[in-house]
């Protein structure tokens, strides 16, 4: 293998590619990316975890081509620290990959391209388009309320579903148990009879930063157990969660009467003060509703107390409710208009976020006792 | 005790404040900034580790003189997040603090002011004036040497002595035993005859980050166990490090023979590169001399070899040595001229470094083998 590429071109896809391979790994091979100098000219440069799959494929002069496995992150930070605007020849020969740029020459340990493992994609029925904004917005509107707990793996996601309704609609939700955010879009065309999906946590981080390179439409294809996204230049691929998302549905507040309405930056920038001084375990903010007059405040044991008013529409019956600063605090940050709508009904109750009842996004709140 | 202060005024000085404040104390009042109404209008701000101290004064309306202690962290987590542009006022009564700002309120619990440590400066006969500049230039040159094991307490900062010879001279070095960094500069008026001392790590820390917002001179007061820096409203006291720095002179070599010119730019770039292959325990870089030809090279078990040549001048005989390649580019990256000269003896002598001989600083770094 023996091919010239532009070293600006290399390092960006080095830098789609190598997030994918783990810093630690007890198989070597994972450490590696695939890269493979084509015939008809280009490179195709491929990592795993064997969960997650990305093939990128970049512009080159081919001289001969090849394939060979090298560190991801070796030959990453090589190709950062090359100078800029270099042209970098690769070759590869006798269980060696030659990299030289300049006056610098690499000499790097390669394993072989036939023990790179691929993620067999198979049969992928379901076929659809998505602007790539609309999927930012999926992903940024929903990934904050993915759980963590390894335990609920099913929870370790964004869930995916279509509805048959009048209007068809495509809708992702998240949820952690205390938090669920959920986002619904037209259904594309494409996407009916779709099986339903948990993408997992670490496909959504990197297809988020992908998205950022990409205008125009991502292809989506999916079958039960696989999902792919076609990036331009870039394919992702990954194994679906194995598990039953719960019927969220059911968590979602329709009879909540108590209807708060505020303006979502000094809502959050208040929150965000008074939480200050909030201990660091427990970071729950209290509410107090009165007729067009909301309190928030914090009591800690260590700290004081806080205290701040800020101005909203409020007209029921009133009462306090408590909530976890930080949970709020997300769900007002991806609050884009300027009126927030706080659906509320006791102190207990799940509370409901949104701005308005025809925006794509809204968010379910657990209150805290306090 | 009762004043208003702009918010902008009261969140720089206690970023600076704050910062001598250790996260996690035992004794609690350690935790706590010291804040004085004083009658005559102002506010002064002290925060100490009972090594350290610092005294701010900031412009402030005075209504009622008085003062309280308050967590430094939470007073500036508060201050960073009240509202641009907003007056701030603080109240003490009753064992409490509290702070308004536009619609938010905290109340704070205090410790009483009495029971706030103060560094007793003592005399501090010896006083000198240094710009500002030149003590920027003293610390950055030489901080990256000062050795961070603890059992070597008296390598753990920044050693300062005077000298009495033609061009009377204030000489400052840091060693860790791996690498020694000296810089002087003209004895200023006042030094003459001052004790030997040695200033910690933290307190040159702070002192650097203080020295970024002063103009002009710093006021320098010390005797043989403090010293006291006046930067501006700011004063920086320390107590000094109770050892004996060892004779570092006598490990700058006088006789290296052979003399290597280079591009600093191209060396210190020429060393990252190879170095990226090194594997994180050894991050030995070696350089091959040869007439006028200089190849660095990096040998990993694991991730391969790495070479680059790099032009230099060298007419001596050829042979090879080896440096640790984070030690070289901490040098390389205080050279700022576009030269930089290298003294070498052999593989196993300690090397000089430097800009030229009438450059301010020096480095000697020890070789590796390799």
């Amino acid at each position: 293998m023996k091919a010239t590429i532009e070293r600006a071109t290399l390092l960006r896809s080095l830098s789609h590619v190598q997030s994918v391979v783990e810093r630690r790994n007890t198989i070597p091979i994972l450490s590696n990316v695939l890269i493979e100098a084509t015939s008809a000219g280009g490179l195709r440069l491929m990592a795993t975890d064997l969960d997650l799959q990305i093939v990128d494929t970049i512009e080159a002069a081919v001289d001969t081509a090849g394939a060979t496995t090298v560190s991801a992150h070796t030959l990453f930070d090589i190709a950062r620290k090359l100078p800029e605007g270099s042209q970098v020849e690769i070759t590869a020969a006798d269980g060696k990959m030659l990299v030289t740029a300049g006056r610098a020459r690499f000499n790097l340990g390669t394993l072989p391209r036939d023990d790179f493992p691929v993620i067999a994609e198979g049969d992928l029925p379901t076929k659809f388009e998505l602007p790539a904004e609309t999927l930012k917005q999926i992903i940024d509107k929903t990934r904050f309320a993915i759980s963590t707990e390894e335990t609920r793996y099913y929870l370790n996601g964004i869930f995916i579903h279509v509805s048959d309704e009048a209007t068809p609609l495509l809708k992702a939700a998240a949820t952690d148990g205390h938090r669920l955010a959920r986002v619904t879009v037209a259904r594309p065309e494409g996407a009916e009879g779709m099986p339903d999906v948990i993408i997992p946590r670490k496909c959504v981080a990197e297809l988020r930063k992908l998205l950022d390179e990409v205008d125009g439409s991502v292809e989506v294809s999916l079958s039960g157990t696989k999902i792919r996204f076609g990036l331009g230049s870039a394919i992702l691929t990954s194994k679906l969660i194995d598990g039953t998302f719960p019927d969220y549905s059911r968590v979602i507040p329709t009879a909540n009467d108590k209807l708060l309405r505020l303006d979502p930056k000094s809502f959050k920038d208040g929150v965000d003060r008074v939480a200050t001084i909030a201990s660091e375990k427990t970071r729950a903010v209290k509410m107090a509703l009165e007729r067009d007059k909301i309190t928030l405040s914090v009591t800690s044991p260590e700290n004081g107390t806080a205290a701040e008013e800020v101005p909203g529409e409020y007209t029921s019956a009133g009462f306090e409710i408590g909530f976890n600063a930080r949970y709020l605090l997300e769900i007002l940050g991806q609050i884009e208009g300027d009126t927030v709508e706080v659906h509320l009904a006791d102190a207990a109750a799940p509370t409901l976020i949104r701005e308005s009842d025809t925006a794509p996004a809204l968010y379910v709140l657990m209150p805290m006792r306090v």
